[in-house]
């Protein structure tokens, strides 16, 4: 069996868990509080974080960028990278947009401040960084919104890593009702089209315990 | 003619310098003091990041993962990343170690604190940040001598991106005489025979005005 170290609020755990659906790839989940550093954790991924896939015994695979690659290298079908050198290069740039640029500065520090802090013990949410982090997702709303103009998906004609990723992030915040949807109705749209995708199902069923998500997560129809 | 826009003291643009060499790809470097956010920049890259490459007139590639698996697709020869599925996830697994891990506890307090604050006119270096990364640095080192002892590079029998990445991030700290190679001879080794790559030698000959860098800095035989 596959296994998939991973925790709910993590937006690279999430893009891995879409694309397994996406593959049609039978996983488990295995729940990690990765700061915790749990020993036997460590023995399979030394970096210690998540997500790891154990895609079999001997084949442990830490870090979302190297596991998505596999991936799409193992089974491709469906494709999810595109089928060119040019395509492929504007979904990593975009890849690499969501998972470093939008990470840093919009998941990450609210994730910190709301969920982390928690977790830790870490003391209370630092209002002003909250702030900052959502008047920075307004222009990442809008650079989406451009794109999804211009485009069926938001790199071309096909669903791919890019949209996963960029709804991966999305997803965390929207369970913490951190997106100012009312603003932002053609990425709305586009977030619905990916909302209503069975492979991301799985992720709109996550509920955690003394965290309530708005009514709107997991509504297509919001 | 093919451009990179970089930062000398960049590791991820000197990664790309050494990958364009390996693959024997002309370019010219263009010197891009991204803090700026120079508006022609932008143009080229939203992301305002270096390395970007401009690879044609209408192929601009922006983030270093994004170029390395391009020119990877492009230009396979001599091949960089392995040949086969497995190979290439170890390959991508360090990647990720050195761009985000060791970059995010050392490369990056370390060029911040010593580099970008005096070209940002941003105050003096704090000294107890730059001492918790050159602590940090050493488990890293540790871990190269460990990789090196088992395999012929980072990864097993071939010359790769790991290599790269790593001796990329290395090399800025280098300049900026902050590895304790007195205690990581092993380490040291494999870091000579990555030094006397044809491909490395333009980084060992890059100078920073009012910044001089160590004389064992392009020294082979340190």
């Amino acid at each position: 069996m596959r296994y998939l170290h991973h925790f709910w609020l993590c937006p690279f755990s999430r893009k891995i868990r879409v694309i397994l659906g996406e593959k049609k790839l039978e996983f488990e989940l295995v729940f990690e509080k990765f700061w915790q550093r749990r020993e036997d954790f460590l023995k399979l991924n030394p970096a210690g974080q998540v997500p790891t896939l154990i895609e079999e015994k001997k084949l442990i695979l830490p870090d979302s960028t190297s596991i998505a690659e596999y991936l799409e290298e193992v089974y491709p079908d469906p494709k999810l990278i595109g089928s060119n050198p040019k395509y492929r290069a504007e979904v990593r740039r975009l890849l690499a947009w969501f998972d470093l640029k939008f990470f840093e500065e919009v998941t990450k520090p609210i994730l910190e401040e709301k969920v982390f802090k928690r977790f830790m013990a870490m003391g209370h949410p630092k209002t002003e960084i909250i702030r900052v982090a959502k008047k920075n997702i307004s222009y990442h709303l809008e650079y989406i919104s451009w794109l999804v103009e211009r485009r069926n998906w938001l790199v071309g004609d096909d669903f791919s890593f890019a949209d996963i990723s960029a709804a991966s992030h999305i997803s965390c915040l929207d369970y913490l009702d951190d997106v100012p949807w009312e603003d932002f109705e053609i990425a709305k749209t586009w977030y619905v089209r990916v909302k209503s995708r069975p492979s991301f199902r799985p992720l709109l069923n996550d509920r955690i315990l003394g965290l309530n998500a708005p009514k709107h997560y997991s509504n297509l129809d919001f």
